[in-house]
């Protein structure tokens, strides 16, 4: 889990291969998706240090609730881009898959309200 | 930001010192909220690891769900260590600061409902 | 807002005649909704007694959090429908349709999220 | 669950009592309250004749999510009411009947969110 950047930079290797790893409905915001969820880790790191350094609850409890509504921010992204994508493009081919994303995607949307 | 270990050890050092920081509401827990804090930073490192490896959508929504579910744990944890000493030491001595400690409460709990 | 019955039967009449209203996700399910919101209805005007005979303010917050959580489970019922139904069917048939339906259901899934 | 105003009348006669029913948190704003829920009961009912008269699913949510909103709006002020009176009193009145207050308060916090 606590893994160096070193290793994250070797897994990414895989994505110059499409074959190995079909491209994902996030794929075309892939960037920008990585530098929200670094700053994400900056900020819960921040609220470490506001633990360490004994500051208010109420100011801690402030930053807790931007850093939950920036996570939730990505949730919605993640979402809006598998519906686009995932969901949409089964539909387009037909069968069974399409419902079998629909259902995947409301048990995502129930886990994210129920958060 | 994003600043390192190092520092973050720095900034204990007045905790060291009662005088220049009183004690927090989750100051009996500090130990324990530092571990879980700790534990949700891996939980979006490992998000961050999930996105550049092309994973599947829907695993990484579970895994911001999971960590949604966590840090929104630890802000009712603090809340709710807030109420039983800033909140109830203040009524007990009497005066304004009752009312304005359950308005910043207030408004904490309202952050916390809509983040 | 607050008409009675006698208006909300009238109002079904459309239903009669397929061709002025088109079928709408929700409407293999329409009876149960029906009946869901009916029970939700109920629960509303039981808050309303409790405050009206003063019962005990964690006692009606209680009652609140379940008719929050019924609604809730309505939309997640509602919104599951019109991703199987509408969605996948604009996505079939192709086009910016099928964009469109996305865009609208993201747009209700943050509202739902945030409310 | 669905009886009439006849009875919604009748039950308010303890309040004349005061020795029968103590003051609530929510006593300063209860008329308000009380308007407030009937709004909400129409939200309802709306909602049912939205869904009787075959309206679409996008619109039927958004309706939905306005009612979670106003509802949720509800018990924050009647989670604040109760902090101010029931809780501060109970702490300024000393005694383990404050904590208890607290624990009471912060269950009932955590089943809002959690709705």
């Amino acid at each position: 889990m606590v893994e160096g950047m070193a290793e994250s930079t070797d897994v990414t290797t895989p994505a110059a291969d499409p074959a190995a790893t079909p491209p994902r409905g996030y794929d075309d915001d892939k960037t920008a998706y990585l530098n929200r969820l670094a700053r994400i880790e900056g900020q819960v790191r921040g609220l470490r240090r506001m633990v360490e350094q004994d500051e208010y609850c109420i100011d801690v409890l402030t930053q807790v609730s931007a850093t939950t509504a920036a996570l939730r921010s990505v949730a919605l992204g993640l979402l809006e881009d598998h519906l686009s994508h995932c969901v949409v493009d089964a539909a387009a081919k037909g069968g069974p898959e399409a419902q079998l994303k629909v259902d995947e995607a409301t048990a995502a949307i129930r886990r994210l309200v129920k958060s």
